[in-house]
């Protein structure tokens, strides 16, 4: 690569137009208009200074070590609730105040190196950066009085704990979770107005209950008296909401009357139906309003700083501004450093579309849209095997291996492999024999990759973007790996080591996955949703800031008030959970000591339950008797937080992908790369995807091997050849 | 109305082009025109012949007295199944089998006036026909079998019941259910591979789960094995998915283990959150896609039949061809014949809009969508007080009264009272002074009625579409009327009707609603749901469809198996309600006896706790121990039909009908009647629409009353007034 890009540089010494700066100063200015190119690219949104020192801080600022250590930091400081009282592994107060502050340290630096990238008044107008410090000071006066009440011997909170989830927002990195915290803030004021209507409608139910069943003298399952206190009801009728009491909160009136069962139908059809519909449709809304304005700005943006680039690069040539061409390929080696120089040549022909040795302003605005486009380079090369023996290779027994393999039976077999061994996984494997049997299908599953890796190309087979084929290997691997393992320290220590024979359980039957390879609209499905997984990854960080907020809070307000014994006690303490006021309760009914607030382990564990809603009263019950009844607030904020908001952003979410999926073309982009790579003759059979078995054509690409036409033509093409990494299999789909 | 009618009659007689065919005929002409244009305004789409005869047969067809009779006969068909074995109110076989007979000849009436009506090949060629046929073949067959078993005394079942709604769905005027069962069964295949994915994932958890936990002697709560049985597994983990079991079924495992805790996180998240909201997508995307081409449909058709109409009317004026007034005229009052004459007038000025006395084609085609936008004739009147007794509505002390209650402060101080109701509710009604208060606010919301009637023109302020005013009016007379005939009754008899009493306490409970016509944010989402209201009721009617073969199949399955005792018994016979099996089940022990099949309500009522979801492991899990395992197959695929089925359809229903309200823009041809409206200086003052307090203004007209200014101004002017009677206060809150 750094031949290449110094083969670029001799170009640059070619006859130019006079207007050309000196060297020097040519250098700083592709820098910057690079870091224009780079910000476009990847939708950043940083002012920053346009001085030649700020501009290689900016770049220092932008490498992905900083990255990688910020992240690093932002983790530590989080995992440090594990370590604290109550603690998973407990720490020394001294140990984990200094890793804190080492954390803050580090924050404060990223700061500063940012404050000196960034203009200062866009600085300190930035609402992240002043959270920031503010965050830092106020942890940093919570460790001082802690630590100084702790060496008295007094034990107080750590509030500013449940600030460090700021950190993780508002950095400049969390680009995504800000997004949707901000879609949620504006969300709240319609969401608002829906909400105290419907906590009216409560209320109104809660007053009919009250008259019509009160003086009735019913009693619950358990014998206790039956809607006769109007906080009671309010609360049993929000927890039918949420549907985690139906039917047992209607029972007692139903067994009464069967007409009292109109009132809890009408209750449920208007509040749990019509009104969690309408969240639902507020929240998308809200959802798709704010998507598509950012997407908007976005582009503004975008075009914005392309254009900077440009006018910054830009030399007149007759009429017209353009970028020469050996500018040009300076500045996308700038951007990209690791681009092939094939693909950057594809590049430069479809942004100079006449081969003028220029690029014009409209092609170079595109610049960072075709960067962002992932090019597969496909190198098709002869087997090695072909190579180095051709005479066996080619030999009629090993061409029929070939075909063989190739053959669609060759699947179809192994796929009845895969169910057989299904069954023997089902039956019980105390049985020698099918203890023997495992290593018969371990053998098999490695035999059909060696004849796979035989009859295809090894690299391409293994390509970059061939995700099935990894998939498939690297189950078969690793359940290889544990079995061998397991054998072997079984063998050696006469000792079942209970970690790994749950892992090696675990790898057997995830080889059946394997069955999903072969299906090819499972393979759709799946590949939908591995696409739209970073989506749910960002939205995983969402919820792990609630999560560590709910986590921390529900620490310091429950911890220690229920324990958890080993579940075959049966000492009266160990039945109540070691806390004499869950006596007769649900919660020790049902034997929920182990949902507690302990550490931050259980407590996330606790957490999930609440937001799966099921017995999330029973829980929320369980910790009112051991504190206060207002405790039930938490639960019901946690409720209203994650379920009503947090759930119904992710399946907006969920939604608004798989339509982009369903509903996906090809960006004009995305289409000139295309038409580029069919005008040079360097892309992949098309016709192969126009006539009817579309789908089944692109699958066979995708997983690394079509029929045999397909791969004999490339064969006898050879050399490089392209094609876009695209999710273009979704909208056949669709 | 039929003045009107002669009178456009008359003027027919003026002049006409050559062309007009003899009076005969014209009529003739005239009716198949309106047949066609009714059909384009009520998106009929029923071929019919264009005989004389076949016109006639087909107005009559679709009279209202016809419609409203074969409703009638479906609602006696459906609910006869309350009347028969197992039966809430038991009738002897014979009555009930002469009533079903009855209502099959009704329906095979209908189908041979339909079949006059249509071409014989059209009729032979639909579907829904010969479903009706073979369905009334197929009860009147079973009818016989059944009836001749009995007579013998063998007791057989009556499988035809539970095909009943056929009738429902198939007959044309349901077109709205059948649309959506349309769109069901376009999204099943789309959903078939979903299923057999997510299935599959539940499958290789259970597997995993029996290799995990199976081995360990691990223990329910109830002290029985967990997870030893596949097919148990299987069960537990999809009642997972529907959250039903959690966090129960993870607990013990939990209990041994933290880290096995893992295992169910990874179960919810990806077979709760991501698979559950990919079926919300499938079925939403689809539920998208299909109502776009119905509508594209829908529109290509009426285009179709509103040119049929112009072609039988249009006469040649000069070159181009046109509909004439007259005849323009005589065709609007056929098809509406209730129209007011000015609402004619006005529609005319606007489909002739150069006022050349003819209508041309473009504007002729606008006539379906034209009649179908609601013009409210605003009837400006003095108050009849006013015109009585002028002297004393006009004297200082009369006015002074009006002011007052015009003025902001008199809603302010009824929005108090009822705050104060409230609370008086509240409070234990035992107390003497309580029950006084109850007449004192009653006798406060009669004055408020009484005073608003003396202040506003009572037509106006009971006007068709004042909905707000009939609402607060309806509930305070209810609450009267039936506190007044509590007391009656209790006085008279000395006894408390327990029916009345509830009545009463409901009716006064739900004068409170009246706080949301006070605030002007929840009166928007009210009237949105009200909007789309009639959409959730053909929900009900497929909803009604799908619980009604399911409670069939159910009472034939579960009748007399589980019996409910009064809740107070408590002899071992009640405890495990009538049925052995039933001893130490969960079923019996939340006692839920009353949960059975015993007869129609109860099983709609079991349905509805089926259809909330929570518990049904319970319900599903006793009904398997009165019967067999498999009957839990029953409750899995009630599960997947209405659950992941026909929720997700409902909660699209709900998404688009908000997203159309949220986005609701005036159509063409609604901007075209304003404009026209606004031309004629016969509208309601827009201006006042234009200041800064839109919503107010408009709020304070759909309220029936605006400030002192709007209400003089129109006094001033007089006479009549148009306004569409349109949803864009919800366009104004987007």
């Amino acid at each position: 690569m750094p031949g290449a890009g110094r083969a670029a540089g001799v170009r640059r010494l070619r006859p130019q137009p006079s207007e050309e700066p000196p060297a020097q100063e040519e250098d700083q200015d592709l820098l910057l208009a690079a870091a224009y190119v780079s910000d476009a690219q990847y939708n950043r949104n940083v002012p920053f200074e346009t001085s030649p020192r700020a501009i290689r801080l900016y770049y220092f600022y932008n490498h992905w070590t900083m990255q990688v250590a910020i992240y690093f930091f932002i983790c530590v400081d989080l995992s440090l609730a594990l370590f604290e009282e109550p603690a998973l592994f407990p720490l020394p107060f001294l140990a984990t105040s200094i890793a804190e502050v080492l954390c803050l340290t580090a924050f404060f630096g990223r700061l500063v190196h940012f404050a000196k990238v960034t203009p200062q008044m866009v600085f300190w107008k930035d609402m992240k950066n002043i959270c920031i410090m503010v965050t830092i000071v106020l942890t940093l006066i919570d460790l001082i009085i802690y630590g100084s009440l702790e060496a008295v011997n007094i034990h107080s909170v750590r509030w500013s704990r449940a600030l460090r989830p700021v950190f993780l927002i508002n950095f400049p990195e969390s680009r995504q979770i800000r997004r949707t915290f901000r879609s949620i803030r504006n969300t709240l004021p319609d969401i608002l107005y829906v909400f105290l209507l419907f906590m009216f409608s409560v209320l109104i139910f809660s007053l009919m209950a009250l008259k019509l069943f009160g003086d009735r003298g019913l009693q619950t399952v358990e014998g206790l008296p039956y809607f006769t206190n109007i906080l009671e009801i309010a609360f049993e009728l929000y927890v039918l909401v949420t549907t985690a009491n139906s039917p047992d909160v209607m029972m007692p009136a139903y067994n009464f009357n069967w007409w009292y069962s109109l009132y809890f139908i009408t209750y449920i059809i208007i509040n749990t139906y019509i009104f969690m519909s309408v969240f639902l449709a507020v929240v998308y809304n809200n959802y798709r309003k704010h998507l598509k304005n950012e997407i908007r700005k976005l582009a503004y943006l975008k075009r914005h700083k392309m254009i900077e680039a440009f006018n910054i690069l830009k030399v007149k040539v007759g009429t017209e501004f353009v970028v020469t061409e050996a500018r040009w390929k300076r500045l996308a080696r700038i951007v990209m450093p690791h681009i092939s120089s094939p693909h950057l040549e594809l590049l430069l022909r479809i942004s100079d579309e006449g081969q003028k040795g220029h690029v014009d302003k409209m092609n170079f605005l595109r610049l960072a849209d075709l960067l962002n486009i992932q090019v597969v380079t496909i190198n098709i090369k002869r087997h090695p095997l072909e190579e180095w023996m051709p005479r066996v290779y080619q030999s009629s027994a090993s061409l029929l291996v070939q075909r063989m393999v190739r053959h669609r039976i060759f699947v179809w077999v192994y796929d009845v492999i895969i169910l057989i061994n299904a069954i023997f996984i089902a039956l019980d494997e105390k049985n020698p024999f099918i203890s023997y049997a495992e290593w018969l299908f371990l053998s098999l599953y490695i035999i059909e990759i060696l004849l796979k890796l035989y009859t295809y190309e090894p690299r391409a087979y293994f390509g970059k973007k061939q995700f099935w084929n990894w998939f498939d290997t690297l189950i078969i691997m690793a359940a290889l790996v544990a079995t061998v393992a397991n054998t072997t320290i079984q063998s050696a220590r006469k000792y079942n080591s209970q970690q790994i024979l749950d892992i090696v359980l675990i790898l057997r039957i995830l080889r059946l996955l394997r069955i999903i390879v072969s299906i090819q609209r499972f393979r759709l499905i799946v590949t939908t949703l591995i696409n739209i997984g970073p989506t749910i990854l960002t939205f995983g960080g969402l919820v792990l800031v609630v999560y560590y907020v709910f986590a921390i809070i529900g620490m310091e307000a429950f911890h220690g008030k229920v324990r958890s014994f080993d579940p075959n006690f049966t000492t009266p303490d160990a039945l109540v959970c070691g806390n004499p006021a869950l006596k007769d309760s649900a919660f020790a009914r049902d034997r929920y000591c182990k949902n507690n607030f302990n550490d931050l382990a259980s407590s996330f564990v606790v957490l999930m339950e609440l937001t799966v809603v099921n017995q999330w009263h029973v829980l929320a019950g369980g910790f009112a008797l051991v504190t206060h009844q207002a405790a039930k607030l938490y639960f019901i904020s946690f409720h209203v937080v994650v379920v009503i908001l947090i759930v119904n952003i992710f399946i907006a979410f969920i939604l608004e992908a798989f339509f982009v999926a369903y509903s996906l073309e090809k960006s004009e982009v995305e289409t000139a790369i295309e038409k580029k790579i069919q005008e040079l003759g360097v892309g992949i059979q098309e016709e192969e995807m126009q006539d009817g078995k579309l789908v089944d054509n692109m699958d066979a690409k995708d997983s690394g091997f079509s029929g045999d036409d397909g791969d004999n033509k490339r064969k006898a093409l050879k050399g490089l050849y392209f094609r876009i990494a695209s999710k273009s299999c979704l909208a056949s789909h669709a």
